[in-house]
């Protein structure tokens, strides 16, 4: 029997990666081939993270890794967008916190790195795993001036295998808004809908024909609200409070039956 | 002549010692002058700092060498304050992001302090050099449960020879407070009113008995204004805004004629 899509004018999903497609090492069950069975359907899958420490090659080789198709242009990064967003802002030179993964993101947009803090024109900041108060206090002549403060997100921690929780890339940032004492100017990532807005530029795409899938409400089914399109929460409990062309499943596999009809 | 005080119930000085008595390694100019005049006159001296690195002996060490007179029992930190707060607090057992000053302050008063996320009562967080990213996820399995969040102070950057900024305390805290996703349930620090209690509890003075002159609006002259008590900026540019009991001087040296007439 033929699948008959419920919602004709969707053309692509914007997967989030860690806790929905993946968690740690491992694909989560049913994601391959949910995402299988959408490309065959016809619609485009994206992949959508926040991780800014890896390259979005390095995510795609993870994605591919883990059995899943994934082309270059189809994954977006919070340090990718960080990335583009410096380049649209024509920053040349800028001060990086963050991992060589996101100094190549700047770099592949003809952005260089920079040590020298009479010349940066931003600081950035991505999860840095080699953060330290020496890294912190070499950004201070930074501080003051028209130095840019630049970050690719604020999430607070990502769980790592046994359940332990990794500071993530807000801690970071809100250790250099507080030296600075100022808030970033530009938040790349999530909620922010900046990679929404690129994907769809690239991509040819308005926000009646994407919809975003994620496990988090406070990050992916915000940034969709923000953009306005529709989203699907993947979560045990439906929470308190809903959106408006927001829906919720317990598992992956049940996007087949939200996307499509008599399959 | 003789010296007659403007203020007879004043009985001691609260002084702030970074930027009011010394310098990076220097005494200010007048400082030691002016606060032997006032040991003179028959006041009592007392240091506060928010600086949490050091033990209270240390700081003393410090006074001395510039050729300062000061007991013990005068000196007033952030970290000191901390350990106080912790004792009084019953905690058995603490996890501590600090220097080795911190630590010591929290042993002198019976506090041990663990790596052991489950013994742990409290995350005390002071000013700390050696914090990294990897020290903060040593935190993590603090996180939620009923394990306390006790910091130093909030202080931002302070300045070192050179004009440089070095981050303060306050960023560390920034992140542990991000990476735990609350704000500190406690800090002992200035502007709390912490150290001025603990000194009019010391040394059985009350509000009308002591002042405190500081070069730090936001962190002394604030003190004062929530404790009550009279207090003195020095600066060189009087602030737009200042309260009741507040007053401003050029240089220290100008405080024998504010305390005191026809001298």
């Amino acid at each position: 029997m033929e699948c008959r899509p419920r919602f004709p004018s969707l053309k692509g999903i914007a997967f989030d990666l860690d806790g929905t497609i993946y968690l740690g090492q491992s694909a989560i069950d049913g994601a391959v081939e949910t995402l299988a069975f959408l490309r065959e359907q016809g619609l485009m899958v994206f992949y959508f993270t926040n991780a800014s420490g890896r390259t979005r090659e390095q995510v795609r080789q993870k994605l591919v890794g883990l059995g899943l198709e994934a082309d270059l242009r189809q994954v977006y990064t919070s340090g990718f967008a960080c990335a583009q967003y410096a380049c649209a802002a024509s920053l040349g030179e800028v001060f990086c916190i963050g991992t060589q993964g996101l100094r190549d993101e700047l770099g592949s947009r003809g952005i260089s790195v920079t040590e020298d803090g009479r010349s940066a024109q931003a600081v950035i900041v991505g999860l840095d795993p080699g953060f330290s108060y020496d890294r912190l206090a070499e950004a201070g002549p930074m501080i003051g001036g028209d130095c840019r403060l630049i970050v690719c997100n604020r999430d607070r921690s990502f769980p790592v295998e046994g359940g332990r929780l990794l500071p993530g890339c807000g801690p970071i940032v809100a250790a250099v808004e507080s030296f600075f004492g100022r808030e970033a100017d530009y938040m790349a990532g999530k909620p922010n809908t900046f990679m929404m807005e690129l994907l769809c530029q690239d991509w040819g795409l308005n926000k009646d024909e994407i919809a975003v899938v994620g496990d988090s409400f406070t990050s992916d089914m915000e940034m969709a609200r923000r953009f306005g399109c529709a989203s699907i929460l993947i979560a045990e409990e439906k929470p308190a409070v809903t959106f408006d062309q927001m829906q919720v499943v317990r598992d992956i596999r049940e996007l087949k039956d939200v996307l499509f009809t008599s399959c």
